[in-house]
């Protein structure tokens, strides 16, 4: 997506060895027209896939969520972190490890707001090494949810997630794939 | 909101002491086409403001202040929850006790993302005690950022955060006020 990409090379700002910091526009302060764009290409690209629910996990990913999720016309689940060792029997639940943050945490969604029938588009901010994404699938396949899509703003091409997960057969559509950054010149390659 | 009124009639469940679950529509399954009527709302009400930026804090606050953010054509910045001992320089932040999870978070904007000449809308999805709108608004006040206005989807009008904040001259404006509320049979009276 020509926009978003144009928007990281103007304001994204590259830090050794390979953080891309976004937070202006996308994850901390957000700029909501450019994340309205974003929800109709996602609606664009997953039009033909009966998607019949939008997931995602707190808290970045919520407002790309909530975007495509109106454009589809269908519901939005956030799946909570919790940190809490008692995980209660109405949910389902994951193990997801933050690279980032060094820590695992549990996602949960509550077993009433994904079930068997659901066809699902799970979106998130970024896809690096895969981690979100897989907990979110796993909740799915706990479901009996269909995963019919995986719709990405940014995907680190040089991490491994998009390959692995490709390779399994998922679909993935990342709006932005970064081939290469340069921690040192700022530069930013993307996958064309 | 006549529309919000009806849905937390229609979807919304009373648990005693005083809980509103309202969590298959607006805080863990979302509906965004009721989101997005919730931010031409709030469009509409604090028009003439001249806001400049929409703040809340994470998590279930960031869909309907996007919402918000996207009508008015403003970025919205979403203050992070942190347990991190060690707070940055480079942040404001506030203390921020939670009732429902009887445990103290800090909050925290980056200094970049708030600062002096915005006039803010702050956006939450409840309001009960006030604690999170006040810390919001401690964040504010130490960025030098004028608050323009507070708009809250549901309001317990039974808990003193409204009244609180209405009387040190805050604007609040909540799409539904809560009177009260009977746990026994899942009465619910809004203030009209």
């Amino acid at each position: 997506m020509k926009l978003l990409e144009e928007r990281i090379r103007k304001d994204g700002v590259v830090k050794p060895p390979d953080i891309l910091k976004v937070d202006s526009f996308l994850n901390h302060q957000i700029d909501p027209i450019l994340i309205r764009e974003m929800g109709r290409e996602f609606k664009r690209l997953f039009e033909g896939e009966g998607i019949t629910k939008v997931i995602t996990v707190e808290a970045s990913g919520i407002a790309i969520a909530i975007e495509a999720a109106a454009e589809m016309g269908v519901p939005l689940v956030f799946a909570k972190k919790s940190r809490s060792r008692n995980i209660a029997n109405d949910v389902w639940t994951a193990k997801v490890f933050s690279f980032t943050h060094g820590n695992t945490n549990d996602i949960v969604i509550s077993k009433q707001y994904l079930s068997q029938g659901d066809r699902v588009l799970i979106i998130d901010d970024f896809l690096a090494n895969g981690e979100a994404v897989r907990g979110l699938v796993s909740l799915c396949e706990q479901a009996g949810a269909e995963v019919k899509g995986v719709g990405i703003a940014i995907e680190k091409g040089f991490q491994p997630g998009g390959k692995e997960l490709r390779e399994k057969g998922f679909r993935i559509e990342s709006l932005a794939i970064i081939e290469s950054m340069n921690g040192e010149t700022g530069e930013i390659v993307f996958r064309s």
